[in-house]
């Protein structure tokens, strides 16, 4: 259970107050704790006990909110937002909070609306909890990975010569849709060509060609989990160029792969691909980390990178995505969503190969 | 040209500096200065000065920076990070920071890279200068609201029996990334009969069926900006009370619609709306306020609630969203989105019948 898992690494509270602002300061552990199916929480908080659980949230989310089998106690203005918030924290000292996520004005609200209190930073407390991912969490992530790696056929085989990107990424969110997620988990990345070049590219109206590489970076959201995956595959025949960096690419990928169970360093398992493509002639051409955390978000937590000393653990959920970019050339980069195992890992993108095609 | 408007309000800063943290904690105040063309920017941060801004992000950013045409600065580790920081600020003493979207711990971590400065929170002016748009802001909002207008014919016509809610809304993202939209511009809702009572529904496997209101509120991102726009229709022949109530809600719509313009109080045309809804046998079945800015944000700011004294100005872009909702049966809500003028306001979702359609 979310909570305990979150009290068995913040002892030193006594309650935790998970405090949602507006769109772009929504706290994940709101959902994390919550478990709602569907629902928004703008300016929601829960108080979280060791014993239980309550959701203070608008009229707007009654419902949602009920359905999650915690207590709810809905509040109609800001004075009973605030009477609420006092109220149901009298009986503590100690009052927890994460502030990895709260903004300073909030955090300013706080020390206005309960200024009687001891506040404890407990967000690497809530950070370990939420990295080790439970059993529904683990069927979410599955299910969000299945949906993103049974989508990506029928738009590689959609593909048409003059097919704008942006096109392309219509037809990646309506078939993740179609096959059941709630939307995509990130903004689409449909890169041809040399735009592939660009890790964080945003598709535009660049028209595809014969002997593009097309290399989509996509993720589909199930229950509040985020996939992600990248494939790259070729338009047409692939040059010699092409083929050469994504036989390196996927050999980066297959041997890091090996690495990853629990025990390993993340920060080998990147050196591990970073040493394939950088003992090639590509050297330093691959410019980001192997992997991070999936989980409610996308980029859920560090993970796999040569800068960082991060032991894997069981049922961690990560990515390993290494990539070349060649700039006003081309790039490309392979991704999967893993599930770590005590000997192994189980790879939960499996539905889309990974052998470079030719369309 | 934004940096401006903020120091226009920010007179007490030598120098502001906008902070994105992770995917949950990105300031759009960082597009609003930069207005990049995509571009994701987690990490990065802007040093704004009345007389220019600088850029400090990634490698995998640092295409997308350049194209604003802002000076850009690439850090590698975050070292690097931190002493680009200190070496950017040093000739400020007074730093102003953005109180509502900066976490605390990344205000913790400010006063441990730069002890020495005075911050001050600019928060307020940020919002009053987010709050009027410019033109390229109208530009980009007046597009993503046609886009979204444009495009819920199309995904009405295709409506058919025992189709499930999900269905239909990746038929919206579909269609309007079809007619160019980057993305949707949050969760599309789609939520059929008894559902569409609830506001902040989340669309699930309910099947259509004959007589059934069928309410869709969804919105279109085009170059970081929103729209917000909301549709009932019914799918077959509409009962009397589903026509009852939206010719109710639709004149509630309508009234207040007409007491938009400059100088207006925001409170005023909320009440006009409620007073219509509240003056028929569905008194207190309007449970939301009814509207909110939108911009950068799907929710930019409070706009239109009898809460809230809310002076009008010209091009503030805002939504008109009354609805009334009866639990177990149905739910209608008619949205548009409107920029405020000097003698009126303009409609800028008209692409949209508003007329009771029967499918």
């Amino acid at each position: 259970m979310a909570v305990k898992d979150i009290f068995n690494f913040a002892r030193e509270s006594e309650a935790i107050l998970i405090i949602n602002g507006g769109e772009n300061s929504l706290d994940k552990t709101f959902q994390y704790i919550a478990r709602a199916p569907g629902g928004v929480f703008e300016g929601s908080f829960i108080v979280a006990r060791p014993d239980g659980s309550t959701i203070y949230t608008s009229i707007l989310e009654e419902e949602t909110a009920k359905r999650t089998g915690m207590e709810v106690k809905i509040f109609k203005t800001r004075q009973e937002y605030e009477s609420m918030m006092r109220e149901s924290l009298k009986k503590y000292n100690t009052v927890g909070l994460n502030y990895a996520s709260l903004s300073l004005e909030n955090y300013k609200n706080l020390l206005r609306i309960i200024p009687d209190k001891d506040f404890v930073d407990v967000s690497v407390s809530i950070k370990e909890a939420r990295i080790i991912k439970d059993k529904e969490e683990i069927e979410n992530l599955k299910e969000a990975a299945k949906i993103a790696s049974d989508s990506i056929d029928a738009v590689h085989l959609s593909l048409k010569e003059r097919m704008a990107e942006k096109e392309v990424a219509s037809k990646v969110v309506y078939e993740m849709m179609k096959n059941g997620a709630d939307g995509p988990s990130f903004s689409t990345i449909v890169a041809f060509g040399e735009n592939a070049s660009q890790p964080h590219y945003s598709p535009g109206m660049r028209k595809l060609k014969k002997g593009d590489g097309v290399l989509i970076d996509y993720g589909a959201l199930y229950n509040d989990y985020c996939s992600d995956v990248t494939r790259t595959v070729c338009f047409g025949r692939a040059s010699e160029e092409l083929k050469e960096v994504y036989e390196i690419v996927y050999r980066a990928h297959s041997e890091s792969m090996k690495l990853i169970r629990e025990g390993a360093n993340g920060k080998d398992v990147d050196i591990k691909a970073r040493n394939v493509i950088d003992s090639t002639k590509y050297k330093g051409r691959f410019i980001h980390s192997l992997g991070h955390g999936i989980g409610l978000d996308v980029h859920d937590h560090s993970a796999l990178s040569y800068t960082l000393d991060f032991p894997l653990k069981e049922n961690m959920a990560i990515t390993n995505e290494p990539g070349i970019y060649l700039p006003g050339k081309l790039g490309v980069r392979i991704e999967d969503d893993v599930i770590v195992k005590k000997d192994g890992c189980e790879v939960i993108s499996h539905g889309a190969t990974k052998e470079l095609k030719e369309l």
